[in-house]
């Protein structure tokens, strides 16, 4: 079937004089995560992993994607004769060089321009003028191929309230219009979901796990065009944006009206997430400023509302995960389960919490081998029975009223771990607990932290191939910037961002061994203020997430006693904390899984 | 004398229009350590340290200095009138902000081109535009005033055998030429002054301590034109360079062929290096292609030859000093001995080493609170007297022919240490020792290592505010990029640079109680292979310095047990090299000093 797909578009190329097209995974707003519509990637190739892009000419279609999706992807694209490409891994040319390689002298590089950023596209042009080469924007044929494809889902959308938000609309749109003042434009574009959404505190369905709306909004001196879906919100929320200045247009107008604004204004906009044909369409006299977009540092700061109520949405979540592991260790050896099961069951443990109102990623439970495949997601065929023996690794996360969790136990199945799962394990919760300890001067990135989470694999010559972190939105994306924990410094700028007071970053190191086992203990820790003296400020971390680790699975001998103290401390705190929403029998429980080392 | 001075440089400006005239501290090349002609800075302020700048204009004289100089500019400023502003402390301006906040609109903010990077004056043309006001570079106001100024110094220069370097010269010339192919140029132009000496392999003296030539250097296809001193060299050593195509020209006359070059060439040139007067020389239509030099890569990674010399000389280095520091302790209480006397008497010990050429700067011998002035230098109004108590910072390195050291030890001369004394001292040796243990997969920057090194003491609430270390030159400056060791992210490209297996950096925690005493130790580290596996390519590094600790200074019980393993290996490794150059009686010193703990 992708066989065919593909060679459908493979003539539709050559119709157009085609050399090379390119399919991103993402949608026209640069979503990590997208709908149906945008799964054009998943369509032309069978791999539905969450990162991959793919490059198909008449000689050969390969497919990109990371560490976390070799094994799936290698299982997926099967016989299909799509080359993977292992990103990052020796020897594996990147897709630019490979696009640089293989497109002929004056030939054509074509991509649906509303797929990628206006960044990617000057980029790419800069490096086929060497080939004299150049970049198709306007073509979608893989639109043109696929028939039946779904149409673009406009969902209901509501207004998040301030007892949520912290900041309203109007104070936060005053921001954007005096750093519009400060740079001194007419008007600033924004495409990027979380970022409308952060902006105009409204929240949606539009987008797997994400609550945003698919929209796009240009703020201006005294108004502001909101471009979406029609009429998904209530009159009562439409009414409240319109007093705040909001001009209502269908989701698609956004680029005729761009085509049609004064030669005069001066617009802002942040190439890097902003799409291409947004950048195309407006006139050729506008004065464009690329910008890195505040926005995205200002709703990573969390404000005193957000953090309170993180905190709160934490405890609920930390309940429902909590009983969920108590549950699972005392029926392992009752009833058959399988991976997708506990994934399963731990979602109603969520669901009977306050506030609840999804998952805030596609959760992952991989059992045994399949925890060491990163991004693991059980299907049909892969689904596998849970016996009292190794290790689940279960990554999962809700979206609550209060907050955006996230949250990643191995949780021992069978009574004793190995020594070598005890070797592994420590080494792995030894990271998480020394980065959440990390205290460091004000002015650190997450680059300069990450060694406190991988030294301890480091050091017996292991290493996960993922961050140790990113940063969560609140009520919005579990993945935003910019904000991470990373041991590369990145070259864009606005990225390998300062931890500021209020910023939320996961805290996940992990090991992963082949056909064995994965390991990964993520906590969300909070960045908060410490000590202010001679020699400036310090910071530190608080967990947000309170669920206990597995102390059977754990070699004291490995840790020092300062780690050791950090362990029993949090233990304490969770059940501190915990108990008290707890039966009788989960207390019990939980008195022993939080008992001192 | 200095507001005289000053005085006459204001009336100077004024007579120009000048509303402000900025003082860097620089050279023609962007020299750290500079020549007498070029002390500017300290002839209109009395400052007399390494780094600072200033800013003059009819209403007030600023001075703007890092850490390493507060205490030391705060007394040499006195009574003048210029007014200390110390960077990088909160709610200190830096210097650009208070010359855009200074500069009148439609003003002229003036500076010697030749002292300045091109990228100082493009960034600065920038802000200026802002005021409408203007960038002057032609006038050398100073330079007016200054009468009775040191003539710029040529001396005698040498060409270096590949014995020592490892790769002739024709090798290296062959590199830039293949980059120049690369980059589509046909001309490099070449200012930075170790630059040069390293691809020509060449030596001199024209800079107090960096054995380099004053000289620029303009790489063609062909040519290669050299402009520096008349006659440095003995007739056979011009033979063997003009034999590798080098002309010869004068100094000066670089400004004048860059004039008259044809406008076809394509001039690649580092504008973070090369000084803004070169580049307003080269003809209107000259395309000019802003490029990071990548000769300050080339000459960071040490090859096999480098290496092994390397080694060679910290074996010398480290005897040196050993003897030193046993000398020290059995003469402290016998003999007067000053700052100044201490570091005359190592310097004595080194002239004693084979190969051994001079000091790579000047030695810092700090004792009690002198030591809490990071860059102290003792001068003869605060030249102290050491007596047996207290601490002694001693910092200080040498040009081998074999390459180039740099070391600080801080030596307890009491026999006993106070608690407090221990405590700090113990930290910033942890803080050396993790460094120096760090393994990590290739790909780090010395942002990912610095907290290594700084956790103990941030752990505690303590900071030092300098880098934690430094990129060292072969037989060149002994700092050098693009290698370092810090937690901030530098903005401009080629800094951050990952570790690769040959750099050298220095490992230099330390810790300032100002009025009580400072503690730093430093060790040079070779960055080296360790295992590479299927996780990737692990790194490490080699101590290349071989210099016992003070044992006495230890609190044991602050040390994790793997720290003490390390310090004993180290000890161990000091004592089974070091110990056979030394007589019996240092021996016997040096079995206790190494002895584990």
């Amino acid at each position: 079937m992708v066989q065919e797909r593909l060679k459908q578009l493979c003539s539709k190329m050559e119709e157009h004089s085609i050399d090379l097209y390119f399919i991103p995974t993402s949608d026209f707003h640069g979503s990590e995560y997208v709908s149906d519509y945008f799964k054009v990637r998943e369509f032309f190739s069978g791999f539905d992993g969450s990162a991959g892009n793919m490059l198909v000419s008449q000689k050969e279609t390969g497919l990109w994607t990371d560490g976390r999706y070799f094994l799936q992807a290698e299982a997926q694209l099967g016989q299909t004769g799509i080359v993977l490409y292992k990103s990052g891994q020796e020897g594996v040319p990147e897709i630019n060089d490979r696009i640089f390689s293989e497109i002929p002298e004056g030939g054509t590089l074509a991509v649906d321009g509303r797929m990628v950023s206006a960044a990617w596209a000057d980029g790419m042009r800069k490096m086929l003028a060497g080939k004299n080469a150049r970049l198709e924007l306007s073509l979608d044929l893989p639109g043109e191929v696929w028939t039946g494809r779904p149409g673009i889902h406009h969902a209901r959308a509501w207004l998040l309230d301030e007892e949520f938000t912290g900041e309203s609309r109007q104070s936060k749109l005053g921001r954007m219009r005096r750093y519009l003042g400060e740079k001194k434009g007419s008007m600033m574009v924004l495409t990027s979901l979380d970022e409308i959404a952060w902006l105009l505190n409204i929240r949606g369905n539009d987008i797997p796990c994400n609550p945003v709306v698919l929209s796009y909004l240009i703020v201006q001196e005294k108004e502001c065009h909101f471009f979406a879906g029609e009429n998904i919100f209530s009159a009562y929320d439409k009414n409240e944006l319109e007093k705040d200045g909001i001009v209502f247009h269908v989701y698609e107008e956004v680029y005729s009206f761009l085509q049609e604004i004064s030669e005069k204004e001066r617009v802002l906009l942040d190439k890097r997430t902003v799409n291409a044909h947004i950048v195309r369409c407006l006139p050729e006299n506008v004065s464009v400023v690329d910008i890195v977009c505040p926005v995205i540092k200002w709703k990573s700061i969390k404000n005193p509302t957000e953090i309170k109520n993180e905190r709160e949405a934490h405890i609920r979540d930390g309940v429902a995960v909590t009983r969920f592991i108590c549950w699972l260790k005392q029926n392992i050896d009752k009833i058959p389960l399988t991976e997708k099961m506990a994934a399963e069951i731990l979602e109603k443990f969520r669901q009977q919490e306050r506030g609840y109102l999804g998952a805030s990623f596609d959760p992952i439970a991989g059992y045994a081998e399949h925890g060491a495949i990163v991004h693991y997601s059980a299907t049909d065929e892969t689904n596998a029975y849970l016996t009292p023996e190794n290790f689940l690794l279960l990554d999962t996360g809700g979206q609550y009223m209060e907050g955006t969790t996230d949250v990643t136990r191995t949780i021992l199945l069978g009574g004793k771990a190995t020594a070598e799962q005890k070797k592994y394990y420590t080494a792995v919760l030894r990271g998480n607990l020394n980065l959440c300890a990390a205290k460091f001067m004000y002015g650190c990135s997450g680059v300069t932290l990450d060694y406190a989470a991988r030294q301890p694999l480091w050091d017996m010559g292991c290493d996960y191939n993922h961050g140790t972190g990113h940063g969560v939105g609140y009520l919005l994306n579990v993945h935003e910037g910019p904000n991470a924990f990373r041991y590369k410094i990145l070259k864009e700028p606005g990225q390998n961002a300062i931890l500021e007071e209020g910023m939320i970053t996961s805290d996940e190191p992990g090991i992963y061994l082949e056909g064995k086992y994965g390991i990964r203990l993520e906590n969300l820790l909070l960045c908060v203020k410490r000590e202010k003296n001679e020699f400036g400020q310090f910071m530190g971390f608080e967990p947000l997430t309170l669920v206990p680790f597995e102390r059977d699975a754990i070699d004291v001998e490995q840790m020092t006693e300062k780690e050791r103290g950090q362990l029993n401390a949090y233990h304490q705190k969770v059940y501190e904390i915990i108990s008290q929403f707890l039966s009788k029998e989960e207390q019990e429980w939980l008195v022993d899984a939080c008992a001192p080392i």
